[in-house]
Protein backbone atom coordinates (compact mmCIF):
# COMPACT_ATOMS: atom_id res chain seq x y z
CA UNK A 1 0.00 0.00 0.00
CA UNK A 2 1.27 3.39 -1.06
CA UNK A 3 0.77 7.04 0.31
CA UNK A 4 -0.68 8.03 -2.54
CA UNK A 5 -3.59 9.60 -2.82
CA UNK A 6 -7.06 7.80 -3.83
CA UNK A 7 -7.79 9.47 -6.71
CA UNK A 8 -11.85 10.23 -6.57
CA UNK A 9 -13.71 11.27 -10.17
CA UNK A 10 -17.09 12.64 -10.28
CA UNK A 11 -19.82 14.40 -12.79
CA UNK A 12 -22.05 16.98 -11.17
CA UNK A 13 -24.92 15.79 -12.40
CA UNK A 14 -24.22 11.74 -11.16
CA UNK A 15 -26.30 11.67 -8.25
CA UNK A 16 -24.28 8.31 -7.52
CA UNK A 17 -21.20 10.82 -7.47
CA UNK A 18 -22.95 12.65 -4.83
CA UNK A 19 -23.43 9.72 -2.36
CA UNK A 20 -19.87 8.83 -3.37
CA UNK A 21 -18.65 12.53 -1.98
CA UNK A 22 -19.98 11.78 0.59
CA UNK A 23 -18.71 8.40 1.62
CA UNK A 24 -15.09 8.87 0.12
CA UNK A 25 -13.42 10.88 2.46
CA UNK A 26 -14.33 8.62 5.28
CA UNK A 27 -13.17 5.36 3.65
CA UNK A 28 -9.93 6.95 3.14
CA UNK A 29 -9.28 8.10 7.00
CA UNK A 30 -9.91 4.77 7.93
CA UNK A 31 -7.16 3.67 5.85
CA UNK A 32 -4.85 7.05 6.75
CA UNK A 33 -5.44 7.80 3.39
CA UNK A 34 -5.73 10.92 1.11
CA UNK A 35 -7.99 11.79 -1.61
CA UNK A 36 -7.66 13.78 -4.38
CA UNK A 37 -10.70 14.89 -6.20
CA UNK A 38 -11.59 15.75 -9.79
CA UNK A 39 -14.78 16.60 -11.43
CA UNK A 40 -14.92 15.39 -14.98
CA UNK A 41 -17.03 15.86 -18.64
CA UNK A 42 -18.51 12.53 -18.33
CA UNK A 43 -20.32 13.21 -21.80
CA UNK A 44 -16.31 13.56 -23.16
CA UNK A 45 -16.35 9.52 -21.69
CA UNK A 46 -19.62 9.12 -23.16
CA UNK A 47 -18.47 9.36 -26.97
CA UNK A 48 -15.73 7.08 -26.24
CA UNK A 49 -17.68 4.30 -24.89
CA UNK A 50 -20.73 5.51 -27.25
CA UNK A 51 -22.80 5.67 -23.88
CA UNK A 52 -25.33 8.14 -23.26
CA UNK A 53 -26.61 9.77 -20.11
CA UNK A 54 -28.49 6.81 -17.97
CA UNK A 55 -31.66 9.14 -18.47
CA UNK A 56 -31.52 9.16 -22.23
CA UNK A 57 -31.36 5.20 -22.54
CA UNK A 58 -34.62 3.59 -22.61
CA UNK A 59 -35.67 1.07 -20.04
CA UNK A 60 -32.26 2.22 -18.49
CA UNK A 61 -33.75 5.97 -18.26
CA UNK A 62 -36.64 4.83 -15.79
CA UNK A 63 -35.13 2.13 -13.58
CA UNK A 64 -32.50 5.26 -12.95
CA UNK A 65 -35.21 7.86 -11.53
CA UNK A 66 -36.05 5.08 -9.32
CA UNK A 67 -32.67 4.14 -7.98
CA UNK A 68 -31.04 7.02 -7.90
CA UNK A 69 -33.65 8.12 -5.74
CA UNK A 70 -33.41 5.17 -3.51
CA UNK A 71 -29.43 5.13 -3.29
CA UNK A 72 -29.72 8.52 -2.03
CA UNK A 73 -32.54 7.21 0.63
CA UNK A 74 -30.31 4.46 1.47
CA UNK A 75 -26.82 6.38 2.06
CA UNK A 76 -29.18 9.01 3.94
CA UNK A 77 -28.05 11.67 1.15
CA UNK A 78 -30.99 14.39 0.37
CA UNK A 79 -31.97 14.28 -3.23
CA UNK A 80 -34.21 16.08 -5.32
CA UNK A 81 -34.52 15.52 -8.91
CA UNK A 82 -33.13 18.24 -10.75
CA UNK A 83 -36.34 19.86 -13.36
CA UNK A 84 -32.82 20.21 -15.63
CA UNK A 85 -31.06 16.66 -16.04
CA UNK A 86 -28.48 16.88 -17.58
CA UNK A 87 -27.80 20.37 -17.06
CA UNK A 88 -23.91 21.86 -17.54
CA UNK A 89 -21.51 21.69 -14.86
CA UNK A 90 -18.70 23.25 -16.68
CA UNK A 91 -18.63 26.22 -14.69
CA UNK A 92 -18.61 24.39 -11.64
CA UNK A 93 -16.39 22.03 -12.55
CA UNK A 94 -13.69 24.87 -13.79
CA UNK A 95 -14.00 26.51 -10.78
CA UNK A 96 -13.31 23.45 -8.37
CA UNK A 97 -9.99 23.05 -10.19
CA UNK A 98 -9.29 26.90 -9.83
CA UNK A 99 -10.15 26.64 -5.96
CA UNK A 100 -8.45 23.35 -5.39
CA UNK A 101 -5.30 25.02 -6.80
CA UNK A 102 -5.42 27.31 -3.61
CA UNK A 103 -6.94 24.70 -1.13
CA UNK A 104 -7.67 21.20 -1.89
CA UNK A 105 -10.14 21.05 1.16
CA UNK A 106 -11.96 24.13 0.16
CA UNK A 107 -12.90 22.57 -3.20
CA UNK A 108 -14.28 19.88 -2.05
CA UNK A 109 -16.86 21.57 0.10
CA UNK A 110 -17.71 23.81 -2.83
CA UNK A 111 -17.96 20.54 -4.68
CA UNK A 112 -20.80 19.62 -1.80
CA UNK A 113 -22.40 22.85 -2.21
CA UNK A 114 -22.78 22.53 -5.60
CA UNK A 115 -23.76 19.15 -5.23
CA UNK A 116 -26.51 19.92 -2.69
CA UNK A 117 -27.80 22.76 -4.95
CA UNK A 118 -28.21 20.81 -8.13
CA UNK A 119 -29.32 17.86 -6.68
CA UNK A 120 -31.30 18.46 -3.62
CA UNK A 121 -32.35 21.80 -3.86
CA UNK A 122 -33.23 22.29 -7.96
CA UNK A 123 -30.77 25.10 -8.15
CA UNK A 124 -29.45 26.17 -11.08
CA UNK A 125 -26.20 25.76 -11.06
CA UNK A 126 -25.15 25.59 -14.79
CA UNK A 127 -24.52 29.63 -15.56
CA UNK A 128 -20.80 31.01 -14.22
CA UNK A 129 -22.92 34.17 -12.03
CA UNK A 130 -25.00 31.12 -10.04
CA UNK A 131 -21.45 29.21 -9.61
CA UNK A 132 -19.74 31.94 -8.21
CA UNK A 133 -22.51 32.93 -5.89
CA UNK A 134 -22.30 28.96 -4.39
CA UNK A 135 -18.59 29.70 -3.63
CA UNK A 136 -19.39 32.79 -1.92
CA UNK A 137 -20.69 30.16 0.35
CA UNK A 138 -17.69 28.36 1.12
CA UNK A 139 -15.42 31.59 1.46
CA UNK A 140 -14.09 32.33 -2.34
CA UNK A 141 -14.52 35.50 -3.34
CA UNK A 142 -17.19 36.08 -6.10
CA UNK A 143 -15.14 38.52 -8.37
CA UNK A 144 -11.98 36.81 -8.48
CA UNK A 145 -13.50 33.42 -9.20
CA UNK A 146 -16.04 35.17 -12.19
CA UNK A 147 -12.84 36.49 -13.79
CA UNK A 148 -10.60 33.31 -13.53
CA UNK A 149 -13.48 31.69 -15.54
CA UNK A 150 -13.07 33.73 -18.63
CA UNK A 151 -9.23 32.41 -18.82
CA UNK A 152 -8.57 29.86 -21.21
CA UNK A 153 -5.84 28.57 -18.88
CA UNK A 154 -8.68 27.46 -16.57
CA UNK A 155 -10.99 26.32 -19.52
CA UNK A 156 -8.13 23.63 -20.84
CA UNK A 157 -8.10 22.63 -17.77
CA UNK A 158 -11.07 20.85 -17.53
CA UNK A 159 -10.38 19.61 -20.77
CA UNK A 160 -7.35 18.31 -19.49
CA UNK A 161 -8.35 16.39 -16.51
CA UNK A 162 -11.47 14.82 -18.03
CA UNK A 163 -8.86 13.37 -21.13
CA UNK A 164 -6.36 12.31 -17.90
CA UNK A 165 -8.86 10.61 -16.49
CA UNK A 166 -9.88 8.64 -19.85
CA UNK A 167 -6.34 8.06 -20.74
CA UNK A 168 -6.63 6.07 -16.60
CA UNK A 169 -9.66 4.30 -17.66
CA UNK A 170 -12.70 6.53 -15.95
CA UNK A 171 -15.86 6.07 -18.01
CA UNK A 172 -18.37 7.06 -15.14
CA UNK A 173 -18.92 8.65 -11.86
CA UNK A 174 -17.93 7.58 -9.28
CA UNK A 175 -15.03 6.36 -10.32
CA UNK A 176 -12.03 5.84 -7.90
CA UNK A 177 -8.63 4.47 -8.29
CA UNK A 178 -6.52 3.36 -5.73
CA UNK A 179 -3.08 2.54 -6.27
CA UNK A 180 -4.48 1.45 -9.70
CA UNK A 181 -6.83 -0.31 -9.02
CA UNK A 182 -10.34 1.14 -10.72
CA UNK A 183 -13.76 1.05 -9.27
CA UNK A 184 -16.69 2.73 -10.84
CA UNK A 185 -19.47 2.89 -8.86
CA UNK A 186 -20.50 3.73 -5.45
CA UNK A 187 -21.72 0.24 -5.19
CA UNK A 188 -18.04 -0.67 -5.33
CA UNK A 189 -17.38 1.41 -2.18
CA UNK A 190 -17.76 -1.67 -0.16
CA UNK A 191 -15.35 -3.63 -2.08
CA UNK A 192 -12.49 -0.64 -2.39
CA UNK A 193 -13.13 -0.68 1.30
CA UNK A 194 -12.28 -4.17 1.46
CA UNK A 195 -9.37 -4.00 -0.96
CA UNK A 196 -7.88 -0.90 1.38
CA UNK A 197 -8.47 -3.45 4.51
CA UNK A 198 -6.48 -6.38 2.75
CA UNK A 199 -3.91 -4.49 0.30
CA UNK A 200 -5.50 -6.07 -2.65
CA UNK A 201 -7.59 -9.26 -2.53
CA UNK B 1 -45.23 -7.12 1.63
CA UNK B 2 -47.06 -9.92 -0.62
CA UNK B 3 -45.95 -13.77 -0.20
CA UNK B 4 -45.59 -12.88 -4.23
CA UNK B 5 -42.11 -14.72 -5.19
CA UNK B 6 -39.19 -12.61 -6.25
CA UNK B 7 -38.22 -12.60 -9.72
CA UNK B 8 -34.60 -13.43 -10.41
CA UNK B 9 -33.85 -11.92 -14.43
CA UNK B 10 -29.98 -13.21 -15.49
CA UNK B 11 -28.07 -14.34 -18.64
CA UNK B 12 -25.94 -16.98 -17.99
CA UNK B 13 -22.94 -15.09 -19.86
CA UNK B 14 -23.18 -12.61 -17.10
CA UNK B 15 -20.66 -13.18 -14.45
CA UNK B 16 -22.86 -10.95 -12.27
CA UNK B 17 -25.82 -13.10 -12.44
CA UNK B 18 -23.63 -15.66 -11.49
CA UNK B 19 -23.37 -14.20 -8.00
CA UNK B 20 -26.38 -13.43 -8.32
CA UNK B 21 -27.32 -16.96 -8.65
CA UNK B 22 -25.38 -17.92 -5.31
CA UNK B 23 -27.10 -15.07 -3.03
CA UNK B 24 -30.57 -14.49 -4.20
CA UNK B 25 -32.36 -17.52 -2.76
CA UNK B 26 -30.24 -17.03 0.92
CA UNK B 27 -31.74 -13.24 0.43
CA UNK B 28 -35.13 -14.40 -0.02
CA UNK B 29 -35.50 -17.20 2.50
CA UNK B 30 -33.94 -14.36 5.14
CA UNK B 31 -37.76 -13.24 4.75
CA UNK B 32 -39.51 -16.58 3.92
CA UNK B 33 -40.26 -15.63 0.53
CA UNK B 34 -39.82 -17.72 -2.49
CA UNK B 35 -37.89 -16.66 -5.76
CA UNK B 36 -38.76 -17.24 -9.10
CA UNK B 37 -35.67 -17.57 -12.14
CA UNK B 38 -35.71 -16.68 -15.35
CA UNK B 39 -33.26 -16.80 -17.68
CA UNK B 40 -33.20 -14.09 -20.48
CA UNK B 41 -31.20 -13.41 -24.05
CA UNK B 42 -29.71 -10.55 -22.75
CA UNK B 43 -28.53 -9.37 -26.36
CA UNK B 44 -32.36 -8.85 -27.02
CA UNK B 45 -33.04 -5.97 -24.50
CA UNK B 46 -29.47 -4.59 -25.46
CA UNK B 47 -31.25 -3.91 -29.15
CA UNK B 48 -33.98 -1.84 -27.34
CA UNK B 49 -31.28 0.14 -25.00
CA UNK B 50 -28.56 0.31 -27.85
CA UNK B 51 -26.28 -1.64 -25.38
CA UNK B 52 -23.47 -4.03 -26.21
CA UNK B 53 -22.09 -6.95 -24.14
CA UNK B 54 -19.82 -5.08 -21.82
CA UNK B 55 -16.52 -6.63 -22.92
CA UNK B 56 -17.33 -5.00 -26.51
CA UNK B 57 -17.51 -1.42 -24.78
CA UNK B 58 -14.06 0.59 -24.80
CA UNK B 59 -12.42 1.44 -22.04
CA UNK B 60 -15.90 0.09 -19.67
CA UNK B 61 -14.61 -3.71 -21.36
CA UNK B 62 -11.00 -3.50 -19.87
CA UNK B 63 -12.52 -2.40 -16.56
CA UNK B 64 -15.35 -5.46 -16.81
CA UNK B 65 -12.76 -7.77 -17.07
CA UNK B 66 -10.98 -6.74 -13.66
CA UNK B 67 -14.29 -5.98 -11.63
CA UNK B 68 -15.76 -9.42 -12.50
CA UNK B 69 -13.18 -11.14 -11.52
CA UNK B 70 -12.72 -8.87 -8.39
CA UNK B 71 -16.67 -9.09 -7.34
CA UNK B 72 -16.53 -12.77 -7.99
CA UNK B 73 -13.64 -13.32 -5.34
CA UNK B 74 -15.25 -10.94 -3.19
CA UNK B 75 -18.37 -13.21 -2.34
CA UNK B 76 -16.02 -16.36 -2.80
CA UNK B 77 -17.48 -17.44 -5.69
CA UNK B 78 -15.11 -19.74 -8.36
CA UNK B 79 -14.66 -18.14 -11.95
CA UNK B 80 -12.27 -18.14 -14.71
CA UNK B 81 -13.16 -16.00 -17.98
CA UNK B 82 -14.58 -18.22 -20.60
CA UNK B 83 -12.45 -17.91 -23.75
CA UNK B 84 -15.24 -17.51 -25.71
CA UNK B 85 -17.47 -14.67 -24.33
CA UNK B 86 -20.35 -14.00 -24.88
CA UNK B 87 -21.17 -17.23 -26.18
CA UNK B 88 -24.42 -18.48 -26.86
CA UNK B 89 -26.68 -19.43 -24.22
CA UNK B 90 -29.89 -19.80 -26.06
CA UNK B 91 -29.67 -24.50 -25.68
CA UNK B 92 -29.13 -23.84 -21.81
CA UNK B 93 -31.95 -21.35 -21.54
CA UNK B 94 -34.24 -23.17 -23.56
CA UNK B 95 -33.43 -26.03 -21.40
CA UNK B 96 -34.30 -23.98 -18.05
CA UNK B 97 -37.34 -23.66 -18.83
CA UNK B 98 -38.10 -27.35 -19.82
CA UNK B 99 -37.11 -28.46 -16.34
CA UNK B 100 -38.17 -25.55 -14.53
CA UNK B 101 -41.80 -26.54 -15.84
CA UNK B 102 -41.53 -30.04 -14.00
CA UNK B 103 -39.29 -28.86 -11.21
CA UNK B 104 -38.18 -25.18 -10.80
CA UNK B 105 -35.76 -26.52 -7.94
CA UNK B 106 -34.39 -28.73 -9.93
CA UNK B 107 -33.64 -26.00 -12.59
CA UNK B 108 -31.95 -23.96 -9.91
CA UNK B 109 -29.81 -26.42 -9.86
CA UNK B 110 -29.25 -27.03 -13.59
CA UNK B 111 -28.92 -23.53 -13.66
CA UNK B 112 -25.82 -23.56 -11.08
CA UNK B 113 -24.09 -26.16 -12.84
CA UNK B 114 -24.36 -24.65 -16.42
CA UNK B 115 -23.32 -21.29 -14.44
CA UNK B 116 -20.36 -23.16 -13.03
CA UNK B 117 -19.43 -25.14 -16.37
CA UNK B 118 -19.40 -22.16 -18.14
CA UNK B 119 -17.94 -19.49 -15.86
CA UNK B 120 -15.57 -21.23 -13.84
CA UNK B 121 -14.00 -24.41 -15.75
CA UNK B 122 -13.95 -23.05 -19.31
CA UNK B 123 -16.85 -25.35 -20.57
CA UNK B 124 -18.44 -25.06 -23.58
CA UNK B 125 -21.94 -24.80 -22.88
CA UNK B 126 -23.70 -23.53 -26.34
CA UNK B 127 -24.02 -27.04 -27.75
CA UNK B 128 -27.33 -28.55 -27.14
CA UNK B 129 -25.18 -32.08 -26.73
CA UNK B 130 -23.45 -29.98 -23.77
CA UNK B 131 -26.12 -28.81 -22.34
CA UNK B 132 -28.05 -32.25 -21.43
CA UNK B 133 -24.59 -33.64 -20.44
CA UNK B 134 -24.86 -31.06 -17.95
CA UNK B 135 -28.87 -31.67 -17.31
CA UNK B 136 -27.97 -35.29 -16.90
CA UNK B 137 -25.53 -34.30 -13.58
CA UNK B 138 -28.39 -32.75 -12.09
CA UNK B 139 -30.81 -35.78 -12.84
CA UNK B 140 -32.49 -35.33 -16.23
CA UNK B 141 -32.85 -37.79 -19.06
CA UNK B 142 -30.85 -36.68 -21.56
CA UNK B 143 -32.21 -38.13 -24.36
CA UNK B 144 -35.72 -36.48 -23.12
CA UNK B 145 -34.72 -33.39 -23.36
CA UNK B 146 -32.50 -33.58 -26.40
CA UNK B 147 -35.58 -34.18 -28.11
CA UNK B 148 -37.34 -31.08 -26.35
CA UNK B 149 -34.83 -28.87 -27.04
CA UNK B 150 -36.08 -29.73 -30.67
CA UNK B 151 -39.93 -28.58 -30.12
CA UNK B 152 -40.90 -24.87 -31.54
CA UNK B 153 -42.65 -24.44 -28.29
CA UNK B 154 -39.71 -24.09 -26.40
CA UNK B 155 -38.04 -22.26 -28.96
CA UNK B 156 -41.02 -19.80 -28.41
CA UNK B 157 -40.80 -19.54 -24.36
CA UNK B 158 -37.47 -18.45 -24.46
CA UNK B 159 -38.63 -15.96 -26.67
CA UNK B 160 -41.62 -14.94 -24.76
CA UNK B 161 -39.82 -15.31 -21.59
CA UNK B 162 -37.11 -12.52 -22.69
CA UNK B 163 -40.30 -10.07 -24.19
CA UNK B 164 -41.99 -10.88 -20.85
CA UNK B 165 -38.51 -9.51 -18.76
CA UNK B 166 -37.93 -6.28 -20.80
CA UNK B 167 -41.98 -4.86 -20.82
CA UNK B 168 -41.19 -5.43 -16.90
CA UNK B 169 -38.10 -3.17 -17.28
CA UNK B 170 -35.29 -5.68 -17.15
CA UNK B 171 -32.23 -4.89 -19.02
CA UNK B 172 -29.41 -6.24 -17.47
CA UNK B 173 -28.45 -9.30 -15.60
CA UNK B 174 -28.88 -9.67 -12.55
CA UNK B 175 -31.94 -7.96 -12.28
CA UNK B 176 -34.84 -8.66 -9.23
CA UNK B 177 -38.12 -7.55 -9.40
CA UNK B 178 -39.30 -7.86 -5.42
CA UNK B 179 -43.76 -6.50 -5.06
CA UNK B 180 -43.02 -4.52 -8.23
CA UNK B 181 -39.30 -3.31 -6.94
CA UNK B 182 -36.93 -3.24 -9.49
CA UNK B 183 -32.80 -3.80 -8.19
CA UNK B 184 -29.87 -3.78 -11.02
CA UNK B 185 -27.33 -5.61 -10.55
CA UNK B 186 -25.62 -7.82 -7.51
CA UNK B 187 -24.31 -4.90 -5.87
CA UNK B 188 -27.99 -3.77 -5.62
CA UNK B 189 -29.24 -6.41 -3.16
CA UNK B 190 -27.82 -4.95 -0.11
CA UNK B 191 -30.33 -2.45 -0.78
CA UNK B 192 -32.67 -5.48 -1.41
CA UNK B 193 -32.16 -6.47 1.68
CA UNK B 194 -33.11 -3.46 3.10
CA UNK B 195 -35.69 -3.03 0.98
CA UNK B 196 -37.00 -6.12 2.27
CA UNK B 197 -36.54 -5.89 5.84
CA UNK B 198 -38.28 -2.41 5.90
CA UNK B 199 -41.02 -3.56 3.63
CA UNK B 200 -39.76 -0.22 0.94
CA UNK B 201 -38.06 2.46 2.88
Amino acid sequence: MTDSPIEFYFDFNSPYGYVGAHLIDNIAERYDRKTDWYPISLGVAFKITGMKPMSDIPLKGEYFEIDSARVCRYYGVDYLKPDVAPFSATAASRAFYWIKDKDPGQAKGFAMAIYAAALAKNEDVSAPSSVVKIAAGVGIDQKELLDALQEPDIKQRLVDETDGAIKKGVFGSPFVIADGEPFFGVDRFEILDEWLVTEGF
